[in-house]
């Protein structure tokens, strides 16, 4: 099967909003009056953002899914994809899975795929993923990293560390019970993009971001873009470990073979997660808590913004913690 | 050197058109009004798209662009660029090199890095490319490929097949005198997009394609998609390899070492040219003309478009020559 035919078997469907799609030099979108265009793009690479053993059903949802996330920490609605793609050979079965695991998301949220380019290489997955933001009176509603104020409440949406969890099962220092590690493992493999909540939080937010490299990671590009600091309590942060109830759970094992230290790191620094963190007034609370609920979304405050720059942790007692952590880098 | 400070270093710059640029989830932008957007996306891999001998900086040119001729094959006037790239390590010498070339081609087109991604992992260079086309009346201005009709012109500019032959030397299947190979390797590792032409050909040109996989293969998407058949002059587009003429000259080796066939068949399939193949009415040669002047663009008649399907050839005497050409795909 040749490049072009695999595109037209597994890629091409007709065009829906775009004025044109997959078949020309260049796509064509008409974005709708008085609105920005939110653009983001992420690349997904073999042993970097995902395992060789992963489905790739799950694949093809999890590289549409990082990048709808990015969407959600703008508040913007879903338009578009294109999708370059490098693949060692052409594997019909894999190409299948993987183009349904896509395709299925990317109809769930509304977003045509509408380009992009396949080519022989190692395997590596770029995604470009457009949305839409209203302006409002000229002023944009997009949700930034640097408009965090000090006073605001600090909040997470779902699930912390989960992924964290699954791939240190992955890479053989842990071990647990096998219904701990499926939920873990669909945590790392099909993240879910926080689109409706980012959408909800239009207005109601001062700041947000995605957690991909760790929540205190990525709080600290809020936090500079912000030029705030901030008090986070971590054990709060480490309850959100969904594995950790299942643990708990699961055939009588006990919780603490895992220590309290343990969980805490992941929650803080386990990355993967693609939950939104974002700050809001203490005003808001009520609207928060209505743009949870309007968008399905469990919601859980963790903190709040400070004047005084740098990052410190409570413990649940409302001790001081050490903070240690270190989050994602590619490079390190 | 991390992530963030790699992207800080040689990538970021302050925004100019866009409303945010690179460090936030998304960036934004705000497309001018009755304007629609033109977006393509190519990923370039090494041993496929380029070699590893090739000049960070011509590196960081080429990438740019081949994704540029997209833009210009769609008559689109570039604005802004993401780009995705994963490295097998941080090369501090590498990222300035690549940065320098990448960024004097965006300057040069006023088309601004608005983000991206950066990870560990084998060499992919991934960009996707916005544009902009107007409407008039409602109506697009964009050149497609599909609105080829008979009785039109069909035109190439500037140059063919000498990235071919560069290619075929590096392979070692021939070799050729420096100056010859300096030219063709010139071709080969920084491709001029054709943008300005692609803009004055708004309005005159019915289809248009850039050539990336080889004139004929590329010329057999203009002929399925507009549902017409052509006539190509094989000698008048063997003619445009440039390094034929710079064969000639260099220091008294006959040309005819090189066959005509295989002058051919690079101009005709060779592939890696970034020129615009375009048809046009016959009623509309002064102002393609025009076109080819504004934009300092050699512009020449290379064929007809005609109703009868298929893809014949020509000689320089008219006569007809077989078809065996193969246009270049990635998993052939």
């Amino acid at each position: 099967m040749g490049e072009f035919e695999l595109i037209a078997r597994y890629f091409k469907r007709p065009p829906r909003g775009a004025a044109l799609g997959v078949g020309d030099d260049c796509a064509l979108l008409l974005p709708a009056p008085a609105t920005q265009l939110a653009i983001s793009s992420d690349m997904l690479v073999e042993g970097r953002h995902f395992l060789g053993t992963i489905d790739p059903r799950k694949l093809g949802h999890k590289a549409l899914a990082v990048n709808l996330s990015d969407l959600a920490a703008c508040g913007a609605r879903p338009l578009a994809f294109t999708l370059a793609l490098a693949l060692p050979r052409v594997d019909e079965s894999w190409l299948a899975g993987f183009s349904e695991g896509l395709l299925a998301l990317a109809d769930a949220h509304d977003c045509e795929l509408i380009g992009g380019d396949t080519t022989q290489g190692p395997l590596n997955i770029c995604i470009t993923v457009f949305g839409e933001v209203p302006l409002v009176n000229g002023l944009s509603q997009a949700l930034l990293r640097s408009g965090a104020q000090a006073g605001d409440d600090l909040y997470v949406s779902g699930t912390l560390g989960d992924a964290r969890l699954a791939l240190e099962v992955f890479r053989g220092t842990l071990s647990v019970p096998a219904p701990v590690f499926e939920l873990a493992r669909s945590r790392m493999e099909q993240p879910t993009p926080r689109v409706a909540l980012g959408v909800a939080l239009r207005g109601i937010a001062t700041s947000a971001i995605d957690i991909s490299d760790g929540l205190l990671g990525d709080l600290g590009h809020i936090l500079t873009q912000s030029g705030m600091g901030a008090t986070v309590q971590a054990d709060v942060a480490a309850a959100l470990v969904a594995s950790r109830a299942a643990y708990a759970m699961a055939g009588g094992v006990h919780c603490d073979e895992i220590s309290t230290e343990q969980w805490r790191s992941w929650a803080l620094a386990g990355g993967d997660d693609y939950e939104l963190l974002f700050s809001a007034p203490a005003s808001a609370r009520s609207q928060v808590a209505q743009a949870a609920e309007s968008s399905q979304t469990v919601v859980t405050r963790i903190g709040r913004i400070e004047q005084e720059r740098g990052l410190r942790l409570t413990d649940a007692k409302g001790q001081w913690l050490p903070n240690g952590y270190s989050s994602f880098d590619h490079f390190a």
